[in-house]
């Protein structure tokens, strides 16, 4: 743990002017001018190529979280913190993570003849395309699903497509049941974990995820190295926590895991199935999963879960299809041949140190210094993380370089700003969550979390965030050029005109004719931030065509040869991650939307009705609705106060900040406690992709009645809090 | 030559006791309770196990056109047509045919290397699933393209994907030349012979075709013999005959090829390159075509150009794209290495007798007896052709069996019927355009002709018909029951509830909410009768997962595992395509809707407005849509007269055929005089699918304005001879 006061310098003035064009009007800012200046200042300062040796040095080695790599690169983050100015701390926590000791699998045919033995390591030709200078490294972990328990199971494989509900649901009715056998599913369309959550609910008693090329290989396009696809033998490697229950150390939810937490206020490691699946999961590529898939008989699969091997994907069983499965006129194949698994983990289960940072820089208005704005990106990668986290981790520390710069030009901020690298977000958001439940009471008041996760994969910008912070995002989009010309907003735009499918983060809603932002589900840090505490938060990146995420190939020659190998991009997230923080730190007053925030939900709701009506539900929607309205109504109304701020906007900013907060609901959703957010959580059977108003579309997808009514309810109370709280405020800014 | 005279004989009375319900109300008879006993007696008659045997003896060996064996089948049919009391004829053409020699295709690498030596003959596992009883068969041809000319070229390969006008368009505007290259084409979207008219047009000096397992192999579902799809090595001939320039014998456009047609007559074999490509083209499988399509460098092809193989597709050339092809961030290939084909095709193209077979059924009306009612189905086969044609042979020779059974019990029809099997359809619509063309003068008013090719490859009844005969259609499917419960008709509905995506025959609109019905484009006999000479057409049959076309596994043990093993959608398909002959032969009014007939062409010509809006062409629509208007208005008023028939119908038969007759334009379409319909073309660019009134739509897409407006004129010409005989049948039947 180390402490550096900044040391603040002046510099030529010269440097303010860079603002060559006028000042826009930005929404929060009384008179932009200013920050305009200090915008420019900032930009000047990220560097594409100081950029690509933080991700050289990061990615160097693997390093998973806990270890001693892990813990090497802690100390690179804190020095490059340090060296800006920022009050550092290196944050030790204590957490349950799983090592793999021993992972087998094999598979056999009903002769009982071996047909593959695994895992195959993941291994490209040294001679073609360049071959891959990182993948011999002997401190490469096995490929393995954390979270997985250990396990010794033999058993029939039963293929489940991408192992959705709706999968499993038609498997059932089809008439084959999983009960006893391992199920052999595709990575994609859910969290990984969920796969398991899912089959494990079915009897299965082991799964195999597999990367279908279909997803991420050769059939999208070049495979590595000749182009940026998963080749043959590469692994996605990830967490199984049931992260949609709680994320973060599964011992202790809703408590900080801080290394003097006492064993009696951890749950025993016996007890944590809400949390840990109970049978073994492992990955597989494709090159270990083919000829499993080729040998199943039994029922063709449906044709939507034919993936991309050459040959007919069948389901392992006939069910009551018979044997001719789907086929129009029937075929005349017997009882399918008996083709069993054998699945073999060994998992080190224990109590971890893992080390987040952070660097801090206080704020100067005593009224709101302790409205903090967050900013973090996770450090630990499943081997060497080039894309995922360190690319988003490169570009931070060129922010904080910046940030630096205008500390040594004699820049403070209103705010207090506080950037973290996570730990551990890999095993299940474990850096992230202990910290923000360790700062809970601060963090009610923090006024924005900034994450970024895969900061770069490719040169298409793309973000998620809460919708009062939409127009935020896009503002500071408008303001940092782009590699490709104009800037990144404008960028951002043309891409979503000629691609509008591609991106990954869609927005559940468009209410509005912009450039479309996604909304916020899980599967990165802003999790706890915004779902567990009611803190707004963006998330921001560049995608492109990454095919190698969670293997070994997603390194730093992966990196320059497909990414970015000019590191502009990085430049690029450095900069609009950077003035995210400026703005925020420095509005007059906050730039929050309600009034959008307002029209969504209440488009929201009439989505869910219609839901309703189709599910045959009866529901009464009247009281919901009418504090949806009453929550827009309220929304637009501060918006006009936002624009015309008092001289003293410390009342209005809290009450901006507290509508916020008053959308949790203090009991959290229903079988899943820790997620307060009646607006936004990962959905139960989703993971990464967010259920919005979650407590009333679950309860309307189960079907259960009576929940979905009482979660209406519950989401009337929290829009009608919020809404008294910007009518007061209305009240307020009116006098 | 043979002739037979009926021999009538009288039934017991009983069998007409059939009608149990009361007869519907159908459309052109005052009363159908007569025809419907007759009905009923008739289907009564088609056995399903005959047809099974007929197929049995059809498809026992290879019949190709000319060959002894096609012979046989000629001899087979006209006994069946004598036996049922038909007047029978063996008709011979003399007709310019391809026959293989030699074929040779080699690929090769930049070093010299060979990676493959074909074509592969077509073999599936003698052990696994039963085998196939039929691929040894030394009479089997080797695959190849009819109308291919001989050849020995090599060149470096360029993948074009399905090698249509898009896709060379594609390649184009990437900067990648075909010039002088073989073009490597997947089967599928388009007309074979478009592929290679299009290559021909850009430079390049040979094609290769083959059958991607993504279109009808193993992504689809089971290969043969597992599976109803095309195994590795089956590969699909075809003629690549200019079919949309005109069908038939090449030598002889618009002529009939009789036996005595002097020399003088025929266009010189080295003139025919207006109907005939001028470059080697020849099939292969995917086991042939994989090898080289894996060596190809160079750009990644479109994603939306890959196919199922096992790898990333590429173009050949890296075109102003540069080696990176497509990807988001660029590769770092160099330039792709030289890969060459040899293709070496020796065709022995010459004269070659084919033989029609025609039965006839006097009609006893004197006002109608002239009045044909044609149907008819080819009989030639690439190799066996169970399900491609013979599986129509073998329902039609049940439907003559029922025929025979009305003649028998008194039955005579009012208007001749003439069915025919047809030689030489796979070359190019032989047999059946040289019959057409020699009867001209008749078939100006013929009432109908009934097509069916595939008569049976599944369970999924379908049908495409020029609008005037969709209802029509309808109707005589409502009588019929199916194998699966409930009649024909209902089944087809919930067939396209279920799988609307699947149907083949799409149709161009759908202006009424019933069963969609298709529109007549080409690749089957009914082309020289509705496009050539106006002959109202219908084409039926039942379509399945039918992988196999034109491969040597379409063949007896294909079909009665796959298709119909109990042949009752044979028995289904003889059925309906007798009751179209009987209710056209006895309707007391031709049951022609020009009411429906007059919305489609309204329909036509706003979509063609559209288009040349979207294609910025100024073009006066006006004269074409009052005449539209005018040819709908009248089409309405007659169907009312239909309704209501006057006790002598033939003036207003007369009309009612005329009407047709008059859409067509002498004059032809622009650069294929012989199509003569300005309502419906095998579009010159699709080969297969209809582009409706071609002579604009064709006009709009090339864009050629002047062209568009002079076939709007023609258009608005023939719709208005057409309305004018409606309407002044209308003012005979007024009074």
């Amino acid at each position: 743990m180390t402490r550096l006061r900044t040391v603040a310098c002046l510099l030529p003035l010269a440097a303010l002017t860079l603002a060559q064009s006028p000042a826009p009007q930005v929404f929060g800012y009384r008179d932009f001018a200013q920050q305009a200046k200090w915008d420019k200042v900032f930009m000047a300062v990220p560097d594409a190529a100081l950029a690509g040796q933080h991700l050289k040095t990061l990615t160097a080695a693997p390093h998973w979280a806990s270890s001693p790599e892990d813990y090497a690169t802690a100390v690179y983050v804190a020095d490059k913190f340090k060296a800006a100015g920022l009050e550092t701390q290196i944050i030790p926590y204590k957490v349950l993570l799983t090592k793999p000791v021993k992972i087998v699998i094999e598979a056999f045919d009903a002769d009982g003849k071996k047909l593959m033995s695994g895992p195959t390591p993941e291994h490209v030709d040294p001679n073609k395309f360049g071959g891959d200078p990182f993948q011999d490294d002997p401190r490469i972990l096995p490929a393995f699903n954390g979270s997985s328990p250990s396990g010794d199971v033999t058993a029939e494989v039963i293929y489940a497509n991408y192992g959705t509900l709706a999968d499993f649901q038609q498997l059932a009715k089809l008439g084959i049941s999983v009960k006893g056998k391992i199920v052999l599913v595709r990575y994609g369309e859910n969290f990984r974990g969920i796969k398991t959550y899912i089959a494990q609910q079915y009897g299965a008693v082991g799964v195999l995820i597999y990367s279908d090329p279909a997803d991420d290989g050769y059939f999208r396009g070049d495979i590595y190295p000749r182009g940026p696809y998963r080749p043959e033998t590469a692994v996605q490697r990830g967490s199984i926590q049931f992260l949609p229950i709680y994320p973060g150390d599964p011992t202790t939810p809703g408590v900080a895991s801080t290394p003097d937490l006492p064993d009696s206020k951890r749950i025993p490691i016996d007890k944590l199935q809400n949390n840990q699946p109970t049978i073994p999961t492992n990955p597989l590529s494709y090159h270990d999963a083919a000829p499993i898939l080729k040998a199943l008989g039994g029922a063709e699969s449906p044709r939507d879960w034919q993936g991309a091997l050459p040959f007919t994907y069948h389901l392992g069983a006939t069910g009551t299809l018979g044997a001719g499965g789907n086929l129009g006129a029937g075929g005349t194949h017997s009882t399918p041949p008996k083709i069993t698994v054998h699945m073999h983990l060994e998992q080190d289960v224990a109590l971890r140190t893992i080390w987040d940072v952070t660097g801090t820089i206080d704020g100067t208005d005593p009224a709101q210094k302790e409205d903090w704005v967050v900013a973090g990106n996770h450090r630990d990668a499943w081997v060497y993380g080039a894309v995922d986290p360190n690319s988003g981790t490169a570009a931070m520390l060129e922010t904080v370089h910046g940030l630096g710069e205008l500390l040594k030009q004699g820049w403070k901020p209103q705010r207090r700003i506080v950037i973290c690298s996570w730990d551990a977000e890999e095993e299940g958001l474990i850096g992230s969550t202990e910290w923000a439940e360790q700062h809970e009471t601060h963090l009610a008041h923090a006024v924005a979390y900034f994450n970024t996760d895969v900061g770069v994969a490719g040169p298409n910008f793309d973000a998620a965030a809460v919708p009062s912070l939409k127009q935020f995002v896009r503002e500071v989009t408008k303001e940092v050029a782009s590699p490709k010309g104009g800037t990144v907003y404008e960028q951002w735009k043309a891409d979503q005109a000629t691609a509008p499918t591609r991106r990954s983060r869609k927005p559940i809603e468009s209410t509005d004719s912009d450039v479309h932002i996604g909304t916020l589900g899980s599967g990165s840090d802003y999790t706890p931030f915004i779902q567990h505490l009611g803190v707004p938060s963006t998330d921001i990146g560049s995608e492109g065509p990454y095919g190698v995420y969670h293997s070994v190939f997603d390194n730093y020659n992966w990196f320059t040869k497909f990414a970015d190998p000019t590191f502009v991009y990085e430049q690029q997230q450095a900069r609009v991650f950077g003035l995210e923080i400026l703005h925020m730190a420095d509005a007059d007053v906050l730039p929050y939307d309600y009034q959008l925030y307002g029209k969504e939900i209440v488009g929201y709701l009439e989505a869910a009705q219609k839901q309703a009506t189709t599910k045959n539900l009866t529901l009464d929607f009247t009281a919901a609705q009418a504090a949806a309205s009453r929550f827009a109504a309220a929304g637009a109304a501060i918006r006009a106060a936002q624009s015309a701020p008092p001289s003293n906007p410390a009342a209005l900013n809290q009450s901006l900040r507290e509508a916020e907060g008053a959308l949790l609901n203090p009991e959290g959703l229903p079988k899943r406690s820790w997620y307060k957010h009646t607006i936004y959580a990962p959905g139960e059977f989703t993971g990464y992709a967010a259920v919005v108003i979650p407590g009333v579309n679950e309860g309307i997808d189960a079907p259960d009645a009576p929940r979905a009514q009482s979660q209406l309810a519950a989401l009337a109370a929290a829009l009608n809090r919020s809404a008294a709280i910007l009518e007061s405020a209305n009240k307020e800014a009116a006098k």
